[in-house]
């Protein structure tokens, strides 16, 4: 499997903290280590760093760390191989347009049996599940809608393109248009809405500490998603099986709160999931 | 306008020693200042980096001059803004799936009018009529072929459509699906065919040296296009009006020779072009 990393804000926003604790499970304090990619949105624009070497170790990683980009969205991605060679092209996250607009999508998951698209307009080009899943969602939602239709209504059939693709395995996912978030949970996915009064935190994967207090104004709402939470002295919300959530500008507009699912003892939803 | 260089070899290559000239061009040499971009193909996949800085001074060149990324395919682009304001979103090379590929764009020139394409399955992100051009060129060879097409049938598509669009204006481009690579000249595009024997050259930009003999086999062939010729000591091909080249494994394949035509001071087509 996978592990993923989402930032939604109401400010442009630096993800090096969050980014540096996530990156070690790639090699270091995990072995997710078949490559990485963040993508960086800037307006309608995005920014898009891959590489297939290990994240902890690449130098791609090294350049992100250096730039301090600031943005309101932000997806990264650490895989673990199941379906699809280690290469460029199954690396997350993936990235189509859908109305004029860049959607940006990563996964953790498996998914055993999917619909085939190659009749389809919008085409998985490298062999995951990940990118074929999220090229029957962009298809599906263009043959709807010819125009961009309402939030609720982009959320409900993301919703109801969700279920039939959960039929097939675990699908974690995180997915934004550069204005808002949608996170959905299978198996394992985490969030924390942080705004003021920040803290001082402490990083799970390498003790390191950061004061947001001298990052931030009071009016500052950042949330972070992830596989596991990142950091030991907070309150993270743990999404349970079939749970949505929509962010906006740092908060929680919506939610479908999920129902609570003894997991495997490999972390997936075993042989009930099918 | 801008300036593009595109390289197509049958040999993975590294194409630090063209870029390291090109990207003076953005900032030092000359004033392709507003962004650049260059996307290196790997097998389908492609890693893309962009930055709204002059490429001479981006920290992102940087990145790229470090990794010596060697690739089949590469398109890189200097941005001087005609259409669009300085940003990520409107920074070449663009991208777009068909039939299941990687399609990379880049353009240099200047259309003025461009059809609608609200309505249509690909729409552009940004507000630069090259990408505006390119989604055309997508929407319309998807639209006539469910199925990737031989590459006679692209070609001659590519010929028909590009007409329609150069109508409206000054459209120099480079195009590339990871396999091959299509060179279209309005006014300005040079290339060269290196092959063995392979020998020293000299970049126009800074005077730069490197001897090919070191770096290359008998049986590579490397296959440069860009505005203005990169070097000084080599016999590059001057593209002519409605000039349209194919390139693949390093090789000239197919070839539409243009129309010489005298170019206005501004290096224009002048009003004839409209």
């Amino acid at each position: 499997m996978c592990q993923l990393l989402g930032m939604n804000c109401n400010v442009p926003t630096d993800i090096v903290f969050s980014f540096e604790g996530f990156r070690r499970r790639a090699g270091l304090t995990d072995s997710h280590s078949d490559g990485f990619g963040i993508a960086f949105f800037e307006g309608k624009g995005v920014r898009i760093f891959r590489d297939e070497k290990p994240a902890a170790l690449s130098p791609v990683a090294d350049c992100v760390k250096q730039y301090n980009i600031k943005s309101l969205n932000v997806i990264a991605h650490i895989r673990k191989a199941t379906q699809g060679d280690v290469s460029i092209v199954n690396t997350h996250p993936f990235i189509r347009e859908i109305w004029g607009e860049n959607w940006v999508f990563a996964h953790n998951g498996n998914l055993k049996e999917l619909p085939d698209l190659s009749g389809c307009y919008c085409r998985p080009i490298g062999s995951t599940d990940s990118e074929t899943a999220f090229c029957y969602i962009a298809d599906q939602l263009k043959k709807r809608y010819c125009q961009k239709p309402s939030e609720d209504e982009i959320f409900a059939y993301i919703q109801e393109l969700t279920k039939e693709l959960a039929q097939y395995g675990t699908f974690n996912f995180i997915l934004s248009n550069g204005e808002w978030m949608i996170a959905h949970c299978s198996t394992n996915l985490h969030y924390i809405c942080r705004k003021a009064p920040f803290c001082q935190v402490q990083r799970v994967d390498d003790d390191g500490v950061i004061d947001f207090t001298n990052y931030t104004t009071k009016n500052d709402k950042v949330t972070i998603i992830t596989t596991f939470p990142l950091t030991k002295n907070e309150k993270w919300t743990k999404m349970e099986h079939g749970g949505f959530v929509f962010f906006k500008d740092g908060e929680k507009i919506r939610e479908v709160v999920g129902v609570r699912k003894e997991l495997a003892d490999d972390g997936t939803l075993g042989s009930a999931q099918h």
